[in-house]
């Protein structure tokens, strides 16, 4: 039976305290901010600075939406309560219905969840820059392969404690770091428009989907080999087809090499300005 | 003298002209968005995509911001006259403003400024998205390395021709492909402010930096070095602060790795999808 390899949840927990109180150290900043969506990966993002860093130091945004379901606001306000965090909400509904008007994106759910998704982003890097911040990321390993996710949007971020996880992981992760169970048992949801779940757009849930894009992605098992090993063929081909169109996410911007020297390309350089 | 090496103009023209036609065939998509902000790198930009693409796929866009000088609109307007390509006309200041307002951003006006690039960078992939287009990218390598940009803002593109073209060959290269002289022959700006040049607010210009950046980010000279090679001290000390400060910018998501299979770690993958 193809599976997920065991993840020690105790140590990946530790890992990923380490790396964020490190990344927070190195840049000479002073915390966190994070977009507390409702939803369990912000939640285990933010728990997990918290114990990185201190919870003085994460600072959580909500940032509703002309579309958002308001339980995400009620459920992003148990998170923060549940972990001790400041909570501020921005509302973003007036500034997305601007864009949506000058862009003429009618109501096509596509852009205008793409827009809400990007004006987030602004939100949270202003905030940043206004009070030394960085923004952590809490889009998970399954969520990047898969491509679900806005680019330059619910992307973007400073530093990422989830991007190599697994979302089978970050259930469990979220209940030993003490989430809200309301948070953690919901179905995943971009909360884009009213009524959309994660599954419901994919066509899979993303334990279905995880043992496939893990020995697809980490040990190069084809679409065959891995019906042949057990999974149904119509699961298969809805990951694989997300996994497929997922790449230009990956690598957003392609610069053009025409010297020795091409930033991101001949040179990877430190990312933090020496001590 | 410690220059920049020789460029052969008409070869790079060539290279970056196949380059675009390439990544263009490669995405299976129809054509490229430009956002023609009136300067010369995004004139540059959409010259050699309209030779690479032809003419009839190259879509412009013009965004003037709520503090944009009304000369950047016309010299746009300039702009896409001599390539003959379409210009639509978003104006974007009524988003901006309502953004500034919701994040409380008062006067600031290098948070006002980022706003303002990060609702174009919404503004050109909302339109890339509607149209089936790549977002063109216009940062060049001097900006880059000097972290003149905004992050997720107009450094965000899909495809970028330029960002390992020195700014010192961007003006014999605007020069080269008809790009009117008004735009080549102007101040470099950002234009997030009236009367903001990037000479005054960096304290130095880019034909004097680039031989700076160039020996110290390809050969490795340190800042005595570089004094004693010729360079004025206050020059090197001052591109060199600005690069190093930079750097968080050419790495902007660090991701916790956790497995053998990080994506952009371990695995660097095809960007485009199969044929």
């Amino acid at each position: 039976m193809l599976e997920l390899p065991h993840v020690d949840l105790a140590l990946l927990r530790g890992v990923l305290r380490t790396f964020l109180a490190e990344e927070l150290r190195a840049s000479g900043l002073t915390g966190y901010v994070v977009g507390l969506s409702g939803g369990v990966d912000s939640a285990v993002a933010a728990a997990l600075a918290a114990e990185a860093v201190g919870r003085e130091c994460v600072h959580c945004l909500a940032l509703p939406g002309p579309s958002s379901n308001p339980e995400s606001l009620e459920h992003a306000r148990l998170v923060a309560d549940a972990l001790s965090l400041t909570l501020d909400v921005v509302p973003i509904a007036a500034s997305c219905e601007a864009l949506a008007t000058a862009l003429d994106a009618g109501r096509d759910r596509l852009r205008l969840g793409n827009i809400m998704a990007r004006v987030r982003m602004i939100a949270l890097f202003d905030r940043a820059r206004a009070s030394g911040l960085l923004v952590l990321g809490t889009s998970n390993k399954s969520e990047i392969l898969l491509g679900y996710s806005t680019l330059f949007g619910d992307s973007a971020s400073s530093v990422n404690p989830l991007g190599d996880v697994w979302k089978t992981s970050i259930f469990p992760l979220a209940r030993a770091l003490a989430v809200p169970e309301a948070v953690v048992a919901k179905p995943p949801s971009a909360d884009l428009w009213a009524g959309q779940t994660d599954a419901g757009e994919l066509g899979f849930d993303y334990l279905e989907a995880d043992p496939v894009l893990y020995w697809h992605h980490e040990h190069g098992m084809d679409r065959d080999t891995l019906v042949a090993g057990g999974f149904a063929a119509r699961l298969v081909d809805a990951v694989l087809l997300a996994y497929r169109r997922s790449r230009f996410k990956w690598r957003p911007t392609v610069v053009a090499r025409v010297s020795t020297s091409c930033v991101n390309v001949d040179r990877i350089l430190p990312r933090n300005p020496e001590p």
